[in-house]
């Protein structure tokens, strides 16, 4: 079996505090559904961390079921959805948008995953009648799929341009955290101070076992979420699991130090990769993913080795995934492997 | 908060066993999306204890999920689905099967939960042209909502009459493992030996945290299930632990020791419940369903001190259930409260 | 082949005054989608017959499109619809409320095709927090599909019950002229002036060619519905020759005529066939259809000359419709056919 | 109110020789929902028009209607369709395919409205377990929406690549006849012969009122269609009113008639008005559009005269559509109006 350690960060295990939390919240029984302290405690933490004190808050296990969730919670049936080509929305979620939220998805050209003000302004359909949808709301990943990060200054400018143009902002922030800790602010910096509407926030990347958050960060939002949540098969029964999850990486700075770490060492794997010879990043690392160009003849004898995603099989770049867990041999051995491949020498070893 | 122990069978934790089987695969780095050894292992488990060596098997962490996904995967968009006027499938799952598996349910009426094939037979629509759609599923739930169950023969019967109608039979198996106990039969025989298509296999009632799963029993159905499951958002990404929870339960005995814990504490209650005065049941108990009339006056005071559902509100019944947890205390504790309310000495104490 | 006179109303050709009209309207070039005079003539007659004038119209070509612009127009997704359960939403449309419009249809126990505030009242589910959908509108059929009216006080108590419980009123009208004949009233007797919301109103069957409107009499319903319209494929593009047919049966009487002769020739009808031995009325004849409970030997034998729909294969009731061009000699030949089927000499020849 | 001679080919009213034809079905009682001579009718001279004897022949009203039942009949709900990024279908149907077809669009960049082999092979998403849509069907517009067509080879080429992928090649052929008279060819060529599979065969745009034809031509497509025409709306009870439409285009000559007069007055169009000063074409003439390119200050004041959509506002390109009604006065008037407005004396009057 290869070896699962870079493939993604969801190939990682479960932070340590975040188990003990599922066993902690494993006493006697609990009303079901979210009515219980777990989930309350969690919904708690998460509007005091995005400075949100009315923001609602939809506890759901899954990463898709949460952008389902929440884009079929703020539009209609003939509303349109804006994001980028590059987006998980438009690209991994098997139409999940389209066939289970039930909106139209309109791609955005991107560059390095991102999105400009620009680039969404000439994406909007003109006034066309009847004969298209509407864009209702535009959407965004930060961090984005190519590991790229939004500042605060260009998340409120995207928040104006979707306003101007009658639509909500929404944050795919399945890695919200590492943007966070790249740019070196808050999660309120990125999301309610900068004029977002509604976020997918993040944890089963993040140290999580099985938990995101849906989160309506303007008031009024999301009438009906709990119905949505459970017509998309979004709503769990022993929701407490799901509210101790989130309650341990958000009450305290578990978040935080997750993926500090991870970033760290997707640093640090930047810095040793590129010393293998051939290989060369494919952009700069922000966050906990390292794109790497790969020599012709080293991409596939090491992915007998190594599991990982062939981002772009024309240009034979490799995406790599930091997790929290992530140690400096788990480094070294990816970096070894590819060496002894090269038939370098290992200096370090 | 009122007391949740009765509410439901997923107001009950998760079992030590199962819970320590989740600490276990917290192991390292492991492929995402069930490409990990937990989720082969749980693959084996139900193969083997549904007697179903080629069956297809698919994890999901949630109950209604794992209906939408069973139904959405062997239908087309003009199919219909038939079930009982009292299935979870049309009274609990704010409308899935219509908007998210996709079909037309076609409802039968039920006594006590059960269909028999002469009521299945009169809901067939006429042949209808193109103006009705085609019912292609018959769906029962074992147990049923009214904790009934299905002998083998009874469940042979409607898959008789299912099969010579065109239709695959599906059972709704959340408390497949009650009904089981309670008939002194195996899962197998109440499905791959009766002639049942597909399974939604249950396990969180039982004594997991979020682990169900669809298991299609006869070759070739379920083409393309994958994607149903991503696409309905039912694919968890942390998957081994799915795996984990799936394979506690039914590599071993786990299963039948919960449901028969469950069952014997329902008989345990029944029994004591019946001793306060005006208290009767409603029909007598099959598996880890009470269903019990109660009093005009106990009704709400009840309401009070423990939380239930009200089955049917014009005759108050009200639905309690035991678990894999349920202790003698806390049978006690309820039939106590009930008697204090009613102003009766509780001789026992 | 079949005679098709008696076989529904659709088998009826167009009114001589709606061709006129439709070759009226081929007058050189129109804009398309419905920014013609025909269509906007269309729009004020059938707010004048209506009484409402503030009403949105959305002409489209089919009474299922209708029905399902309607209830698509002003549910969400997790909403439901009530009907009878013979309600030909229910029975006759594919799934398409379900399907295409998107919505739950949960089903109320008819009498004859009718509802009464009794029967809705406890057909309404509980207050299930996230687990049911919401009911969002009540439709009734208006003539019912068997035939039986409400009058304006039935529909108007129908409608308090709606509003009570937070449901619009929608009357699935495709024959709705039939009634309004039947009663001696108008058709805002039997819609704005009794509290109904929204109406599907039939042309096709009332002598048109292919002409429904949906009609939201409440200011405000209906955001949207243009959008919707074109979504569920019901935007006609030369709508002109769709304006000019309801143009010519709502501007005049010609909408009362046709009904009038339809309903009258069905009173014919029924004194008629009720002479044939062993052939009796299924319930009393209102509107332009005709259910008879036919002998056991004489079912398939008629079926081989006429063509009409088994209504109830056990009762052996057959339903037969009358139309607009319903002539004597059509009813003539239909009850000879029967008595010489029976061996009886038909005196009146 | 704005001439509305050139605003597109569905402004044009419907041609005597099909009004005629319609008139003349209007001949006492038929059966519904196409049991009727003129839809047999039509079927027969559609398969032989295609050169396609066992093909599936479906007659709706409306061109989206038509098709969202090819892709809808022919796909599952967890299948893509790729189609030019100009498509109607993505462009011009208000989000049908995805929310009313139920299939994810994945869009293929075109040059001047035309696919390649070369921009569908890369517009193939990798085999991406599932994460993502299975490309089940490749739609190409024939006529373009930029008025370009595809020669039967280009066709051929498309099929094979569309074939190779496990694809199904759809036609939109709402101007096919357009297509093939512009290539002197037979529709057959077009279609049957080059490997298409399906068709959405237009009428409407030719001179019908409201008439259009899904073809299944490969044999065993489009199972279940007849539910899925109900379903989706676009069953007409009195369809055959829509038979005897397609019956006069495609049993003789007509549809070649009113194509070639159409295309001819493009050409007549497109010579005259690159004579008024600062106008030129966008691009060639092929079939009945004509783009040309308006000066900066003729295009607003020529809009209040005739209607005409801006098909891309930044270079001031508008799309005139000629028809089968299209006179040389027609043609007159627009240059006249165009010559006036830029101050020249017109020449010819």
């Amino acid at each position: 079996m290869r070896d699962a350690r870079f493939a993604s960060d969801n190939a990682a295990g479960v932070h340590p505090e975040v188990m003990a939390a599922i066993v902690e919240a494993n006493d006697g029984a609990a009303l079901a559904y979210g009515a219980d302290p777990w989930t309350a405690r969690a919904e708690v933490a998460i509007r005091r961390v995005l400075d949100a004190p009315e923001a609602g808050v939809w506890l759901v296990p899954s990463g898709t079921g949460a952008n389902v969730l929440a884009l079929r919670a703020v539009t209609g049936r003939i509303d349109g959805v804006l994001c980028a080509d590059t987006a998980h929305l438009h690209r991994s979620e098997t139409g999940a948008p389209e066939l289970t939220a039930g909106v139209k998805l309109l791609t955005v050209p991107a560059v390095d995953g991102r999105l400009t003000p620009r680039a969404v302004r000439a994406a909007i359909p003109p006034r066309d009648g009847d004969h298209a949808v509407r864009p209702a709301v535009l959407s965004i990943t930060q961090a984005t799929e190519w590991g790229t990060v939004y500042t605060p200054a260009e998340v409120a400018a995207l928040a104006e341009v979707a306003h101007a143009h009658g639509m909500l902002l929404h944050v795919d922030g399945a890695r919200l955290a590492n943007a966070a800790v790249a740019l070196d602010t808050s999660l309120a910096a990125l999301t309610t101070h900068a004029g977002v509407d509604l976020v997918s926030l993040g944890g089963t990347k993040n140290g999580a076992l099985a938990a995101e958050a849906v989160v309506f960060l303007r008031p009024g939002l999301g009438k009906g979420a709990g119905r949505h949540r459970k017509q998309i098969t979004q709503l769990v029964s022993k929701m407490r699991f799901v509210g101790a999850q989130l309650s341990a990486l958000y009450a305290g700075d578990l978040w935080w130090r997750c993926a500090a770490h991870a970033n760290h060492q997707a640093q640090a794997l930047s810095r040793a990769v590129v010393a293998v010879s051939g290989v060369r990043l494919a952009l700069p690392v922000s966050t906990n993913a390292v794109f790497v160009e790969l020599p012709v003849d080293l991409c596939a004898p090491l992915a007998e080795h190594f599991a990982f995603e062939l981002w772009d099989p024309a240009r034979r770049i490799a995406r790599w995934m930091t997790a929290w867990d992530t140690t400096e041999g788990d480094i070294r051995q990816l970096v070894g492997t590819m060496r002894a491949l090269r038939g370098e020498v290992d200096d370090e070893e």
